[in-house]
């Protein structure tokens, strides 16, 4: 039993002992069972039901870390997790993390830690640069500049907020009325779409779903149609989300021409390439950034394909009068002189949230511990085993390729629904490798994402193994 | 120059120093200015404009830290950080994180990592207990539960939906007419509140700002008649937030009363009490608690005053169904069996973005490591201190104390708005203390909030000091 708070020498022992730990776990990660068979109320039922009375030790604490709570995680980290999306972290990243809470700073406003702000300002700029974005999203463009979002939902939300107050004039954040408003977008997109329209009070009578083609692509020709249609009724179409590689199957919408049409017809865009966007850290894929000129807003994640731990979305603006018109209030305790001269950026206007943690050090450790050549070289052989992979399956009766498969996921079926579930049921009550089921177009499909940091071909031959024992050949 | 990315003995050593470095950086912030004297963009023209074409040593970066970062870095830490809010983080909750980073999993589903959700669970529930929160609060509560958000904006945005959600019946999800729903606050309400009602689409004509009193704290016949005129004019009131310790100046909203009036009008009340119901740790201040009975959500944060790292606010409804309701969205790439069976929460349905971190760690840890003791310890001292400088103001003819100050946060005047301006700003200037100015019913008044885990009579009898070698008696 402790009596007292945590003293700085058990802070440094435990903190060593900590590190450790973590590098011992991500080293041998692989060697656990992907992910969990735990029932739903087993943890709890092994953890007291009352807080403690008295304070408890470091010891106590990880013993019930090693022998309660890792029963119940799924290594996301480990180089079989096939499934969702890359979560990839990395060292350098943790460090970043680390320091973040250690300094324990808020960086809502430029002068409540303006280093949190500048050094957040400059990594947009850096990103920009690195992934070859437009430079109308650069901090120093006329009305362009980027931010650290938690995730791309919140982003998303960001992206139909300003766009809302942009069709409005400004309007709705007096009036309210979002009545007459129309989006626009693909059954492929993603969930927090939605949810981002709902929340802003758009609900699904004025969300128009747009058809795709058999790549999963939104079809331009039918946004331009349905856009007209609502014109004609009365209605304002005030968004379009393109999306560059959706969760399900990684189809990319053809924003060249969705682009075009949303500039003639007034309409912002956002491209969401939360999953895929990084790919173009590596130049022979910057295609995936075709169309950008068109963008009112993009966003991307490096907690997913850059080994930045979660959660670090950037998120980039041409048109930040809008972002701001839609998001900042300023009330007597908020302001500043730095801010009201416009000499500074205050991030919180820039966001759902008002309080933001320092997480520009995360993503500026990793570059520069890291490096663009380590993110380069880990694109590239995920790309690559995809496409061994695809190779594979392509010469195997036993299964069909549902979709394109232009980066690190795809999308694969057998002979009917029945045996892809089954399929899917097997490999995950395996333990030995992580995927997830979708369905494109009504049909289930096994969904391999390919994108842990450790994953080599190693680990795709084994799930290629595994997938062979599990369907044997008909 | 280095090659490759940081390997697992480089994060331990590297690790071993940086924790070092935090436990140096926190035992001695005392000893530093505890704010910048930094001009905007000065920070960002000491660092490289352009990334590193390779990869660059722990102590390039960490040299950048000490040399350039730290130079822009507000010490929240401090203690004699008398500003915006107790922002006090702990050891023990720098551990949780560290664990978080480490694990690098996703918390958006049950099955993406049972234990993360589990112990989320349970850590409300715990802190259901350890604040003394209605028990239909509680996960096992007919329709309760509670979760961890990123901030009490969000918190706040939440409450709007739920309670959106409730006053349509759920249309608001398809039609999205928000146009006849009416909120009522007073102008004491956090920004959050606005900023949120704002994002769901419910403008400033549909907010009332109800009457406060002399405290600075809602007047009930203000809000009663309010909703009555609205309820006259064919409007539906729907929501009302009620405040427990107001940013400014600390003000109880009455929420016995506030909330009888909510529960014969039905209509949705949502207290907040974000910076100030940690206080209910200690039982002689349990009356931070009072009318909770009546409430529908209910937030308060643990990042504020009870040493747990930024990010960590806690979320209570009685009512999951309309949050459920309002923000659930179920794609075939999120389904799982145990959700499907009620088994298991999904907390990515309770939040704004989807994804989330492994946040129950950090409240775990410190309420194990650290206990209640040394947090009511800690709430005790800050509001001995507030009383004590009460005493002294009320005993100085130079200054008037503006509104009530019951728990650690007191509002004082000068003998005119410019002496008190500028006051504010030499405190601020002189690097000795950090106070927040804020504006009480037209009147600028310096607001000292006294929260820092290491803030001690020392601390607040040099900031005496130090407002009487700035005001000399008049």
């Amino acid at each position: 039993m402790r009596r007292a708070s945590v003293t700085p020498d058990e802070f440094r022992a435990a903190g060593h002992g900590l590190i450790d730990w973590i590098a011992e776990y991500l080293e041998t990660v692989g060697d656990r069972p992907v992910t969990t068979a735990i029932a739903p109320g087993e943890i709890r039922s092994r953890l007291p039901e009352h807080p403690p009375d008295e304070p408890e030790t470091w010891s106590q604490v990880m013993t019930d870390v090693d022998e309660v709570i890792m029963d119940g995680v799924v290594h996301w980290q480990h180089p079989s997790f096939f499934a969702y999306f890359p979560a990839n972290t990395s060292y350098a990243s943790i460090l970043g993390e680390v320091l973040s809470a250690g300094l324990g700073i808020n960086a809502m406003s430029w002068v409540t830690s303006p280093a949190a702000t500048e050094l957040e300002t400059l990594m947009l700029d850096w990103m920009q640069e690195l992934l070859a974005l437009p430079t109308a999203f650069r901090s120093d463009a006329p009305t362009g500049g980027g931010v650290i979002q938690g995730t791309a939902s919140e982003a998303s939300l960001v992206a139909i907020l300003s766009a809302r107050h942009r069709a409005t004039d400004g309007h709705v954040n007096s009036v309210g009325d979002t009545t007459s408003l129309v989006a626009y977008m693909t059954s492929q997109a993603h969930s927090s779409l939605e949810k981002g329209l709902r929340i802003a009070g758009i609900g699904t009578d004025r969300i128009r779903i747009v058809d795709h083609d058999a790549s999963f692509a939104m079809v331009p020709d039918a946004l331009e149609a349905a856009i007209a249609a609502d014109r004609a009724g009365g209605l304002v179409p005030f968004f379009v989300c393109s999306t560059h590689g959706t969760t399900s199957s990684m189809a990319f919408d053809p924003t060249p021409q969705i682009g075009e049409i949303c500039a003639r017809n007034d309409v912002w865009l956002h491209v969401d390439a939360a999953m895929s966007g990084i790919a173009a850290l590596v130049p022979e894929h910057r295609w995936v950034n075709e169309g950008l000129e068109f963008a009112d807003s993009y966003c991307t994640n490096p907690h997913k394909w850059m080994g930045v731990n979660f959660d670090c979305d950037l998120y980039w603006t041409r048109d930040r009068r809008s972002l701001l018109g839609a998001l900042s209030i300023l009330p007597e305790y908020l302001r500043s002189a730095a801010a009201e001269d416009n000499a500074a950026i205050d991030y919180r206007d820039w966001q759902i949230p008002l309080g933001r943690r320092f997480r520009a050090l995360k993503l500026w450790f990793t570059i520069r511990l890291d490096g663009l050549g380590s993110f380069q070289e880990m694109i590239r052989r995920h790309i690559g085993l995809t496409q061994q992979l695809a190779m594979r399956i392509a010469g195997d009766q036993r299964f069909e390729i549902l979709a394109p498969h232009p980066l690190n996921l795809i999308c694969i079926a057998a002979h009917d629904d029945a045996a892809t579930d089954a399929l899917v049921e097997e490999i995950n009550a395996s333990g030995r490798a992580l995927v997830t089921r979708t369905v494109l177009d009504g049909r289930s499909a096994l969904r391999l994402s390919i994108g842990a940091r450790t994953t080599t071909a190693v680990d795709s031959d084994r799930l290629w193994q595994l997938v062979g024992e599990l369907s044997p050949p008909r």
